[in-house]
Protein backbone atom coordinates (compact mmCIF):
# COMPACT_ATOMS: atom_id res chain seq x y z
CA UNK A 1 0.00 0.00 0.00
CA UNK A 2 1.66 3.59 -1.00
CA UNK A 3 1.21 6.48 1.43
CA UNK A 4 -1.17 8.07 -0.29
CA UNK A 5 -3.82 5.34 -0.09
CA UNK A 6 -3.32 4.78 3.75
CA UNK A 7 -4.22 8.30 4.31
CA UNK A 8 -6.85 8.31 1.89
CA UNK A 9 -8.47 5.69 3.67
CA UNK A 10 -7.59 7.56 6.42
CA UNK A 11 -9.62 10.46 5.85
CA UNK A 12 -12.48 8.24 4.20
CA UNK A 13 -12.56 5.96 7.44
CA UNK A 14 -11.88 9.05 9.43
CA UNK A 15 -9.38 6.70 11.68
CA UNK A 16 -6.16 6.45 12.53
CA UNK A 17 -6.54 3.11 14.14
CA UNK A 18 -4.45 0.36 13.85
CA UNK A 19 -5.90 -3.06 15.95
CA UNK A 20 -3.08 -5.42 17.33
CA UNK A 21 -4.09 -9.06 16.63
CA UNK A 22 -2.17 -10.55 19.30
CA UNK A 23 -4.60 -13.55 20.15
CA UNK A 24 -3.61 -15.82 22.99
CA UNK A 25 -5.57 -19.30 23.52
CA UNK A 26 -5.24 -18.33 27.25
CA UNK A 27 -7.65 -14.86 26.63
CA UNK A 28 -9.83 -15.82 23.90
CA UNK A 29 -13.26 -16.88 25.20
CA UNK A 30 -12.92 -20.45 26.12
CA UNK A 31 -16.32 -21.45 23.68
CA UNK A 32 -13.64 -21.03 20.42
CA UNK A 33 -11.51 -23.37 22.31
CA UNK A 34 -13.08 -26.19 20.61
CA UNK A 35 -12.83 -24.89 16.99
CA UNK A 36 -10.59 -26.91 15.13
CA UNK A 37 -8.71 -23.25 14.67
CA UNK A 38 -9.68 -21.04 17.51
CA UNK A 39 -6.81 -17.98 17.14
CA UNK A 40 -8.22 -17.80 13.31
CA UNK A 41 -11.87 -18.12 14.16
CA UNK A 42 -11.84 -15.02 16.83
CA UNK A 43 -9.06 -13.09 14.35
CA UNK A 44 -12.03 -13.83 11.88
CA UNK A 45 -14.93 -12.56 14.36
CA UNK A 46 -12.95 -8.80 15.29
CA UNK A 47 -11.89 -8.37 11.77
CA UNK A 48 -15.73 -8.82 10.80
CA UNK A 49 -16.62 -6.61 13.32
CA UNK A 50 -13.73 -3.69 13.48
CA UNK A 51 -12.44 -4.06 9.50
CA UNK A 52 -14.80 -0.43 8.73
CA UNK A 53 -13.70 1.42 11.88
CA UNK A 54 -9.60 1.08 11.63
CA UNK A 55 -7.35 1.51 8.90
CA UNK A 56 -4.77 -1.45 10.00
CA UNK A 57 -3.86 -4.79 11.57
CA UNK A 58 -0.93 -5.45 13.34
CA UNK A 59 -0.47 -9.33 14.28
CA UNK A 60 2.61 -9.72 17.02
CA UNK A 61 4.53 -12.25 15.79
CA UNK A 62 5.59 -13.80 19.09
CA UNK A 63 1.52 -14.76 19.53
CA UNK A 64 1.62 -17.04 16.42
CA UNK A 65 4.76 -18.63 16.67
CA UNK A 66 4.36 -19.58 20.58
CA UNK A 67 2.01 -22.13 19.25
CA UNK A 68 4.54 -23.95 16.59
CA UNK A 69 3.32 -24.88 13.14
CA UNK A 70 -0.13 -24.16 13.78
CA UNK A 71 0.21 -20.75 14.44
CA UNK A 72 2.04 -20.21 11.11
CA UNK A 73 -1.02 -21.40 9.79
CA UNK A 74 -3.52 -19.25 12.01
CA UNK A 75 -1.18 -16.62 10.57
CA UNK A 76 -1.77 -17.57 7.24
CA UNK A 77 -5.36 -17.46 6.82
CA UNK A 78 -5.93 -14.29 8.80
CA UNK A 79 -3.64 -12.10 6.19
CA UNK A 80 -5.36 -14.18 3.80
CA UNK A 81 -8.84 -13.11 5.09
CA UNK A 82 -7.88 -9.40 5.40
CA UNK A 83 -10.03 -6.84 3.40
CA UNK A 84 -7.66 -5.25 0.63
CA UNK A 85 -7.95 -1.31 1.99
CA UNK A 86 -5.92 -2.46 5.18
CA UNK A 87 -2.66 -1.75 5.99
CA UNK A 88 -0.86 -4.71 7.13
CA UNK A 89 2.33 -4.84 10.17
CA UNK A 90 3.88 -7.58 10.90
CA UNK A 91 5.28 -6.68 14.39
CA UNK A 92 8.01 -9.01 14.07
CA UNK A 93 11.04 -6.58 15.42
CA UNK A 94 13.29 -8.20 13.48
CA UNK A 95 17.05 -7.33 12.22
CA UNK A 96 19.83 -9.80 11.54
CA UNK A 97 23.17 -9.49 8.94
CA UNK A 98 21.63 -8.73 5.26
CA UNK A 99 21.29 -12.42 3.88
CA UNK A 100 19.23 -12.90 7.09
CA UNK A 101 17.35 -10.01 6.96
CA UNK A 102 16.65 -10.78 3.05
CA UNK A 103 14.77 -14.15 4.67
CA UNK A 104 12.92 -12.37 7.39
CA UNK A 105 11.71 -9.68 4.57
CA UNK A 106 10.87 -12.95 1.95
CA UNK A 107 8.97 -14.39 4.64
CA UNK A 108 7.02 -11.47 5.64
CA UNK A 109 6.88 -10.15 2.24
CA UNK A 110 6.69 -12.80 -0.06
CA UNK A 111 4.78 -15.75 1.74
CA UNK A 112 2.62 -13.65 3.82
CA UNK A 113 2.04 -10.61 2.24
CA UNK A 114 2.05 -7.99 4.89
CA UNK A 115 2.87 -4.12 4.10
CA UNK A 116 5.36 -3.67 6.56
CA UNK A 117 7.88 -4.93 9.13
CA UNK A 118 9.16 -3.47 12.56
CA UNK A 119 12.76 -3.19 12.65
CA UNK A 120 15.30 -3.06 14.92
CA UNK A 121 17.84 -0.94 14.49
CA UNK A 122 20.63 -1.91 16.65
CA UNK A 123 22.42 -3.90 13.82
CA UNK A 124 22.12 -0.46 11.45
CA UNK A 125 21.90 -0.09 7.94
CA UNK A 126 22.47 -3.17 6.71
CA UNK A 127 20.11 -5.48 8.80
CA UNK A 128 17.54 -2.78 7.85
CA UNK A 129 18.09 -2.22 3.69
CA UNK A 130 16.88 -5.70 3.15
CA UNK A 131 13.44 -4.74 3.94
CA UNK A 132 13.47 -2.09 1.49
CA UNK A 133 13.94 -3.53 -1.62
CA UNK A 134 10.15 -3.86 -2.75
CA UNK A 135 8.60 -0.14 -3.16
CA UNK A 136 5.16 -0.71 -1.82
CA UNK A 137 7.10 -2.10 1.22
CA UNK A 138 7.75 -0.84 4.32
CA UNK A 139 10.22 -0.90 7.67
CA UNK A 140 8.48 0.24 10.90
CA UNK A 141 12.09 0.57 12.77
CA UNK A 142 11.81 1.07 16.60
CA UNK A 143 12.94 4.39 17.56
CA UNK A 144 11.31 5.23 20.97
CA UNK A 145 9.59 2.43 22.34
CA UNK A 146 6.45 2.61 24.92
CA UNK A 147 7.91 0.14 27.56
CA UNK A 148 10.21 0.86 30.71
CA UNK A 149 13.06 0.04 29.52
CA UNK A 150 13.55 2.38 27.03
CA UNK A 151 15.47 4.28 29.11
CA UNK A 152 18.34 1.87 29.26
CA UNK A 153 19.67 3.04 25.68
CA UNK A 154 17.01 4.94 23.99
CA UNK A 155 17.29 7.74 26.08
CA UNK A 156 21.31 7.71 26.08
CA UNK A 157 23.06 10.88 25.16
CA UNK A 158 25.26 10.02 22.30
CA UNK A 159 27.47 12.47 19.63
CA UNK A 160 30.66 14.11 21.16
CA UNK A 161 30.01 17.70 19.99
CA UNK A 162 25.97 18.05 19.31
CA UNK A 163 24.37 15.75 22.11
CA UNK A 164 20.83 14.08 21.23
CA UNK A 165 18.98 10.88 22.01
CA UNK A 166 20.45 7.41 20.45
CA UNK A 167 16.99 7.46 19.12
CA UNK A 168 17.49 10.53 17.60
CA UNK A 169 20.27 9.39 16.17
CA UNK A 170 18.53 6.32 15.01
CA UNK A 171 16.07 8.83 12.79
CA UNK A 172 18.72 11.01 11.51
CA UNK A 173 20.71 8.49 10.15
CA UNK A 174 17.86 5.69 9.28
CA UNK A 175 16.71 9.10 6.65
CA UNK A 176 19.36 8.15 4.51
CA UNK A 177 17.78 4.52 3.98
CA UNK A 178 14.46 5.32 2.40
CA UNK A 179 11.97 7.79 1.92
CA UNK A 180 8.86 8.88 4.03
CA UNK A 181 7.28 6.50 1.57
CA UNK A 182 8.62 3.06 3.11
CA UNK A 183 9.72 4.08 6.10
CA UNK A 184 7.97 4.75 9.57
CA UNK A 185 9.18 4.34 13.01
CA UNK A 186 7.21 2.91 16.59
CA UNK A 187 7.12 5.78 19.03
CA UNK A 188 5.26 4.71 22.45
CA UNK A 189 2.28 6.61 23.16
CA UNK A 190 3.99 7.12 26.79
CA UNK A 191 6.39 9.03 24.99
CA UNK A 192 4.82 12.20 24.52
CA UNK A 193 7.27 14.59 26.28
CA UNK A 194 9.63 13.75 23.35
CA UNK A 195 7.19 13.63 20.19
CA UNK A 196 8.14 17.10 19.51
CA UNK A 197 11.46 15.93 19.16
CA UNK A 198 10.72 13.18 17.17
CA UNK A 199 9.05 15.82 14.66
CA UNK A 200 11.46 17.85 14.08
CA UNK A 201 13.62 14.90 12.82
CA UNK A 202 10.81 13.44 10.98
CA UNK A 203 8.47 15.62 10.14
CA UNK A 204 6.49 13.83 7.04
CA UNK A 205 6.69 10.09 8.51
CA UNK A 206 4.09 7.85 9.76
CA UNK A 207 4.54 6.96 13.47
CA UNK A 208 3.36 3.46 14.60
CA UNK A 209 1.89 4.67 18.20
CA UNK A 210 1.50 1.53 20.60
CA UNK A 211 0.62 2.23 24.36
CA UNK A 212 -2.23 3.80 24.25
CA UNK A 213 -4.60 2.38 27.11
CA UNK A 214 -3.59 -0.04 28.92
CA UNK A 215 0.13 0.75 28.97
CA UNK A 216 -1.48 4.87 29.95
CA UNK A 217 -0.74 6.74 26.86
CA UNK A 218 -2.88 9.99 25.88
CA UNK A 219 -4.93 9.60 22.21
CA UNK A 220 -5.52 13.11 22.40
CA UNK A 221 -1.57 14.40 23.05
CA UNK A 222 -0.08 11.86 20.70
CA UNK A 223 -2.78 13.09 17.97
CA UNK A 224 -2.19 16.85 18.64
CA UNK A 225 1.31 16.76 18.62
CA UNK A 226 2.11 13.73 16.28
CA UNK A 227 -0.48 14.57 13.13
CA UNK A 228 1.13 16.13 10.17
CA UNK A 229 -0.17 16.96 6.56
CA UNK A 230 -0.14 12.94 5.95
CA UNK A 231 -2.14 12.03 8.34
CA UNK A 232 1.47 10.51 10.10
CA UNK A 233 -0.07 8.44 12.74
CA UNK A 234 -1.38 5.15 13.36
CA UNK A 235 -2.13 4.56 16.61
CA UNK A 236 -2.29 1.10 17.63
CA UNK A 237 -4.76 -0.60 20.65
CA UNK A 238 -4.46 -4.60 21.22
CA UNK A 239 -5.90 -5.97 24.53
CA UNK A 240 -7.79 -3.09 25.07
CA UNK A 241 -9.91 -3.56 21.19
CA UNK A 242 -9.77 -7.26 20.94
CA UNK A 243 -10.47 -8.59 24.84
CA UNK A 244 -13.03 -6.20 25.33
CA UNK A 245 -15.93 -9.17 25.90
CA UNK A 246 -14.72 -12.37 27.19
CA UNK A 247 -17.96 -13.99 26.25
CA UNK A 248 -20.12 -15.40 22.63
CA UNK A 249 -20.56 -10.90 22.25
CA UNK A 250 -16.81 -10.60 22.49
CA UNK A 251 -16.91 -9.29 18.66
CA UNK A 252 -19.71 -6.96 19.05
CA UNK A 253 -17.46 -5.78 22.38
CA UNK A 254 -14.92 -5.21 20.55
CA UNK A 255 -16.88 -3.13 17.65
CA UNK A 256 -17.97 -0.82 20.66
CA UNK A 257 -15.30 -0.18 21.89
CA UNK A 258 -13.22 0.26 18.72
CA UNK A 259 -16.08 2.74 17.72
CA UNK A 260 -15.42 4.85 20.93
CA UNK A 261 -11.86 5.06 19.76
CA UNK A 262 -12.81 5.82 15.68
CA UNK A 263 -15.16 8.92 17.06
CA UNK A 264 -12.45 10.49 19.41
CA UNK A 265 -9.74 10.12 16.11
CA UNK A 266 -12.71 11.93 14.23
CA UNK A 267 -12.88 14.60 16.16
CA UNK A 268 -8.59 15.16 16.58
CA UNK A 269 -8.72 14.54 12.51
CA UNK A 270 -11.17 18.10 12.68
CA UNK A 271 -8.89 19.40 15.27
CA UNK A 272 -5.49 18.57 14.39
CA UNK A 273 -5.18 17.55 10.97
CA UNK A 274 -3.22 20.50 8.81
CA UNK A 275 -5.38 21.97 6.74
CA UNK A 276 -3.96 21.59 3.09
CA UNK A 277 -5.69 23.26 -0.15
CA UNK B 1 23.19 -26.39 29.99
CA UNK B 2 25.48 -25.04 33.19
CA UNK B 3 28.29 -22.94 32.05
CA UNK B 4 30.27 -25.41 34.04
CA UNK B 5 29.45 -28.03 31.47
CA UNK B 6 29.76 -26.31 28.89
CA UNK B 7 33.49 -25.92 29.78
CA UNK B 8 33.47 -29.59 30.37
CA UNK B 9 32.89 -30.02 27.25
CA UNK B 10 35.03 -27.78 25.62
CA UNK B 11 38.18 -29.40 27.34
CA UNK B 12 36.79 -32.87 26.58
CA UNK B 13 36.54 -32.41 22.80
CA UNK B 14 39.35 -29.34 22.91
CA UNK B 15 37.00 -27.30 20.46
CA UNK B 16 35.12 -24.04 21.14
CA UNK B 17 33.17 -24.50 17.67
CA UNK B 18 29.69 -23.75 17.01
CA UNK B 19 27.98 -24.94 13.75
CA UNK B 20 25.42 -22.73 12.50
CA UNK B 21 22.32 -24.93 11.02
CA UNK B 22 21.24 -22.79 8.34
CA UNK B 23 19.99 -24.81 5.54
CA UNK B 24 18.58 -23.51 2.58
CA UNK B 25 16.41 -25.12 0.22
CA UNK B 26 19.14 -23.50 -2.08
CA UNK B 27 21.74 -24.15 -1.35
CA UNK B 28 21.89 -27.74 0.25
CA UNK B 29 22.56 -30.36 -2.18
CA UNK B 30 19.64 -30.96 -5.08
CA UNK B 31 19.54 -34.36 -4.64
CA UNK B 32 18.05 -33.91 -1.10
CA UNK B 33 15.25 -32.28 -2.73
CA UNK B 34 12.87 -35.25 -3.37
CA UNK B 35 13.51 -36.53 0.78
CA UNK B 36 9.81 -35.67 2.63
CA UNK B 37 11.81 -33.44 5.04
CA UNK B 38 15.08 -32.27 2.85
CA UNK B 39 15.83 -29.50 5.44
CA UNK B 40 15.74 -31.85 8.54
CA UNK B 41 17.79 -34.63 6.51
CA UNK B 42 20.26 -32.15 5.56
CA UNK B 43 21.39 -31.32 9.21
CA UNK B 44 20.62 -34.66 10.62
CA UNK B 45 23.50 -35.84 8.08
CA UNK B 46 25.71 -32.23 9.29
CA UNK B 47 25.11 -33.34 13.06
CA UNK B 48 25.87 -36.91 12.81
CA UNK B 49 29.42 -36.00 10.68
CA UNK B 50 30.14 -33.26 13.27
CA UNK B 51 28.52 -33.16 16.80
CA UNK B 52 32.30 -34.83 18.37
CA UNK B 53 33.60 -31.95 16.78
CA UNK B 54 31.67 -29.20 17.92
CA UNK B 55 29.87 -27.96 21.24
CA UNK B 56 26.90 -26.30 20.44
CA UNK B 57 24.53 -25.75 17.14
CA UNK B 58 23.14 -22.29 16.17
CA UNK B 59 20.11 -22.51 13.96
CA UNK B 60 19.35 -18.94 12.63
CA UNK B 61 15.23 -19.24 12.96
CA UNK B 62 14.82 -16.99 9.62
CA UNK B 63 16.30 -19.78 7.94
CA UNK B 64 12.86 -22.02 9.09
CA UNK B 65 10.69 -19.18 9.72
CA UNK B 66 10.83 -19.02 5.65
CA UNK B 67 9.28 -22.30 4.93
CA UNK B 68 6.00 -21.52 6.66
CA UNK B 69 5.06 -24.32 9.12
CA UNK B 70 7.18 -27.09 7.20
CA UNK B 71 9.96 -25.03 8.37
CA UNK B 72 8.98 -25.03 12.18
CA UNK B 73 8.84 -28.69 11.99
CA UNK B 74 11.98 -29.03 10.58
CA UNK B 75 13.47 -26.85 13.54
CA UNK B 76 11.23 -29.57 15.78
CA UNK B 77 13.05 -32.58 14.47
CA UNK B 78 16.44 -31.13 14.70
CA UNK B 79 16.21 -29.80 17.97
CA UNK B 80 15.00 -33.34 19.20
CA UNK B 81 18.27 -34.90 17.22
CA UNK B 82 20.55 -32.90 18.61
CA UNK B 83 22.47 -34.95 21.27
CA UNK B 84 22.36 -33.90 24.84
CA UNK B 85 26.35 -32.75 25.52
CA UNK B 86 24.90 -29.96 23.09
CA UNK B 87 24.63 -26.06 23.66
CA UNK B 88 21.86 -24.87 21.65
CA UNK B 89 21.24 -21.30 20.63
CA UNK B 90 18.47 -20.14 18.81
CA UNK B 91 19.56 -16.92 16.81
CA UNK B 92 16.52 -15.22 16.73
CA UNK B 93 17.08 -11.77 17.77
CA UNK B 94 14.33 -11.48 19.73
CA UNK B 95 13.19 -8.59 21.78
CA UNK B 96 9.81 -7.06 23.00
CA UNK B 97 7.73 -5.67 25.63
CA UNK B 98 7.61 -8.06 28.76
CA UNK B 99 4.80 -9.77 27.73
CA UNK B 100 5.80 -10.32 24.08
CA UNK B 101 9.36 -11.35 25.29
CA UNK B 102 7.85 -13.82 27.54
CA UNK B 103 5.90 -15.58 24.49
CA UNK B 104 9.03 -15.41 22.61
CA UNK B 105 10.94 -17.14 25.56
CA UNK B 106 7.91 -20.00 26.13
CA UNK B 107 8.71 -20.79 22.09
CA UNK B 108 12.33 -21.56 22.63
CA UNK B 109 12.90 -22.66 25.43
CA UNK B 110 9.87 -24.86 26.45
CA UNK B 111 8.42 -25.50 22.72
CA UNK B 112 11.66 -26.43 21.33
CA UNK B 113 14.12 -26.46 24.55
CA UNK B 114 16.63 -24.77 23.01
CA UNK B 115 19.35 -23.86 25.97
CA UNK B 116 19.89 -20.38 24.80
CA UNK B 117 18.24 -17.36 22.68
CA UNK B 118 19.80 -14.31 20.91
CA UNK B 119 18.05 -11.21 22.00
CA UNK B 120 18.87 -7.24 20.78
CA UNK B 121 19.62 -4.80 23.42
CA UNK B 122 17.52 -1.56 21.68
CA UNK B 123 14.57 -1.95 23.97
CA UNK B 124 16.14 -2.57 27.33
CA UNK B 125 15.74 -4.27 30.28
CA UNK B 126 12.56 -5.35 30.49
CA UNK B 127 12.31 -6.99 27.12
CA UNK B 128 15.88 -8.80 27.72
CA UNK B 129 14.40 -10.18 31.46
CA UNK B 130 11.88 -12.46 30.33
CA UNK B 131 14.29 -15.01 28.85
CA UNK B 132 16.02 -14.78 31.73
CA UNK B 133 13.71 -16.55 34.42
CA UNK B 134 15.34 -20.23 34.11
CA UNK B 135 17.89 -20.83 35.56
CA UNK B 136 19.28 -22.93 33.27
CA UNK B 137 18.51 -21.26 30.21
CA UNK B 138 20.67 -18.48 28.41
CA UNK B 139 20.20 -15.49 26.60
CA UNK B 140 23.39 -14.02 24.43
CA UNK B 141 22.77 -10.58 23.93
CA UNK B 142 24.18 -8.50 20.81
CA UNK B 143 26.63 -6.26 21.79
CA UNK B 144 29.15 -5.75 18.93
CA UNK B 145 27.93 -7.70 15.86
CA UNK B 146 30.12 -8.63 13.10
CA UNK B 147 28.35 -6.47 10.09
CA UNK B 148 29.19 -3.29 8.04
CA UNK B 149 26.16 -1.66 10.00
CA UNK B 150 27.82 -2.25 13.79
CA UNK B 151 29.40 1.09 12.93
CA UNK B 152 26.02 2.76 13.09
CA UNK B 153 24.79 2.88 16.53
CA UNK B 154 27.00 0.23 18.20
CA UNK B 155 30.30 2.35 18.17
CA UNK B 156 28.38 5.70 19.27
CA UNK B 157 30.18 7.85 22.00
CA UNK B 158 27.73 7.92 24.29
CA UNK B 159 27.37 9.39 27.87
CA UNK B 160 28.22 13.22 28.75
CA UNK B 161 31.31 12.73 31.64
CA UNK B 162 33.25 9.84 30.68
CA UNK B 163 32.58 8.59 26.73
CA UNK B 164 32.46 4.69 25.92
CA UNK B 165 31.24 3.28 22.62
CA UNK B 166 27.36 2.19 23.20
CA UNK B 167 28.02 -1.83 22.98
CA UNK B 168 29.92 -0.70 25.72
CA UNK B 169 27.06 1.10 27.75
CA UNK B 170 24.67 -2.02 26.62
CA UNK B 171 27.51 -4.27 28.44
CA UNK B 172 27.98 -2.71 31.50
CA UNK B 173 24.20 -2.16 31.75
CA UNK B 174 23.29 -5.97 31.38
CA UNK B 175 25.66 -6.85 33.91
CA UNK B 176 22.99 -6.29 36.61
CA UNK B 177 20.68 -8.23 34.41
CA UNK B 178 22.54 -11.51 35.18
CA UNK B 179 25.15 -13.61 35.84
CA UNK B 180 28.02 -15.02 33.65
CA UNK B 181 26.08 -18.29 33.87
CA UNK B 182 23.29 -16.99 32.20
CA UNK B 183 24.42 -14.02 29.63
CA UNK B 184 27.08 -14.43 27.13
CA UNK B 185 27.64 -11.54 24.41
CA UNK B 186 27.43 -11.71 20.56
CA UNK B 187 30.95 -10.00 19.77
CA UNK B 188 31.71 -10.10 16.03
CA UNK B 189 35.65 -11.74 14.93
CA UNK B 190 35.72 -8.59 12.55
CA UNK B 191 35.98 -6.27 15.50
CA UNK B 192 39.54 -7.56 17.09
CA UNK B 193 40.22 -3.98 17.92
CA UNK B 194 37.86 -4.00 20.37
CA UNK B 195 37.62 -6.88 22.16
CA UNK B 196 40.16 -5.81 24.70
CA UNK B 197 37.38 -3.05 25.50
CA UNK B 198 35.02 -5.76 26.06
CA UNK B 199 37.21 -8.18 28.02
CA UNK B 200 37.44 -5.15 30.27
CA UNK B 201 34.07 -4.86 31.05
CA UNK B 202 32.72 -8.87 30.86
CA UNK B 203 35.94 -10.50 31.79
CA UNK B 204 34.53 -14.49 32.91
CA UNK B 205 31.35 -14.12 30.58
CA UNK B 206 31.10 -16.54 27.25
CA UNK B 207 31.37 -14.50 23.68
CA UNK B 208 29.59 -15.69 20.57
CA UNK B 209 31.70 -15.03 18.32
CA UNK B 210 30.56 -14.94 14.75
CA UNK B 211 32.24 -13.42 11.56
CA UNK B 212 35.30 -15.89 11.57
CA UNK B 213 35.44 -17.53 7.86
CA UNK B 214 33.42 -16.26 5.17
CA UNK B 215 33.52 -12.56 6.98
CA UNK B 216 37.05 -12.65 7.44
CA UNK B 217 37.51 -12.85 11.22
CA UNK B 218 40.82 -14.26 12.24
CA UNK B 219 40.69 -17.05 14.53
CA UNK B 220 43.64 -16.79 16.12
CA UNK B 221 43.58 -13.50 17.15
CA UNK B 222 40.18 -13.86 18.64
CA UNK B 223 41.19 -16.68 20.37
CA UNK B 224 43.93 -15.15 21.55
CA UNK B 225 42.22 -12.48 22.96
CA UNK B 226 38.70 -13.81 23.58
CA UNK B 227 39.78 -17.14 25.70
CA UNK B 228 39.15 -16.98 29.77
CA UNK B 229 39.44 -19.06 32.52
CA UNK B 230 35.85 -20.61 31.98
CA UNK B 231 36.60 -21.08 28.32
CA UNK B 232 34.40 -18.08 27.40
CA UNK B 233 34.10 -18.63 23.69
CA UNK B 234 32.33 -20.18 21.25
CA UNK B 235 33.28 -19.43 17.64
CA UNK B 236 30.66 -19.82 15.10
CA UNK B 237 31.58 -20.77 11.50
CA UNK B 238 28.27 -21.78 9.47
CA UNK B 239 28.59 -21.58 5.59
CA UNK B 240 31.99 -22.52 5.51
CA UNK B 241 31.27 -25.85 7.28
CA UNK B 242 27.52 -26.70 6.22
CA UNK B 243 28.39 -26.21 2.99
CA UNK B 244 32.26 -27.33 2.55
CA UNK B 245 30.75 -29.49 0.20
CA UNK B 246 27.21 -29.65 -2.67
CA UNK B 247 27.78 -33.16 -3.45
CA UNK B 248 26.61 -36.58 -1.89
CA UNK B 249 29.81 -36.85 0.31
CA UNK B 250 28.48 -33.14 1.79
CA UNK B 251 28.33 -34.18 5.35
CA UNK B 252 31.76 -35.56 5.22
CA UNK B 253 33.27 -32.73 3.06
CA UNK B 254 31.75 -30.71 6.46
CA UNK B 255 32.89 -33.32 8.49
CA UNK B 256 36.87 -32.90 7.12
CA UNK B 257 36.20 -28.63 7.61
CA UNK B 258 34.97 -28.98 10.97
CA UNK B 259 37.94 -30.84 11.67
CA UNK B 260 40.32 -28.79 10.77
CA UNK B 261 38.72 -26.11 12.46
CA UNK B 262 38.38 -28.02 15.80
CA UNK B 263 42.67 -29.01 15.34
CA UNK B 264 43.53 -25.37 14.93
CA UNK B 265 40.75 -25.12 18.26
CA UNK B 266 43.42 -27.48 20.04
CA UNK B 267 46.33 -25.78 19.52
CA UNK B 268 44.47 -22.17 20.96
CA UNK B 269 43.32 -23.81 23.90
CA UNK B 270 46.51 -25.22 24.81
CA UNK B 271 49.03 -21.56 24.05
CA UNK B 272 46.01 -18.99 25.43
CA UNK B 273 43.81 -20.76 27.85
CA UNK B 274 44.45 -19.65 31.67
CA UNK B 275 46.43 -21.93 33.83
CA UNK B 276 44.53 -22.23 36.71
CA UNK B 277 45.61 -24.73 39.84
Amino acid sequence: MTRQELFQNIRRKQSYLCIGLDADLKKIPSYLLSEPDPIFTFNKQIIDATADLCVAYKPNIAFYEALGPKGWESLEKTLDYLPPDIFTIADAKRGDIGNTSELYARTYFDYFNFDSVTVAPYMGEDSVKPFLIKADKWVVLLALTSNAGADDFQLLPVGADKPKYLFEAVLEKSLAWATPDQLMYVVGATQTNFIQRVRAVVPDHFLLVPGVGAQGGSLEEISRLGLNKYGGLLVNSSRDIIYAGSGKDFAQKARQKAQLVQQEMARYLDLYLPVTS
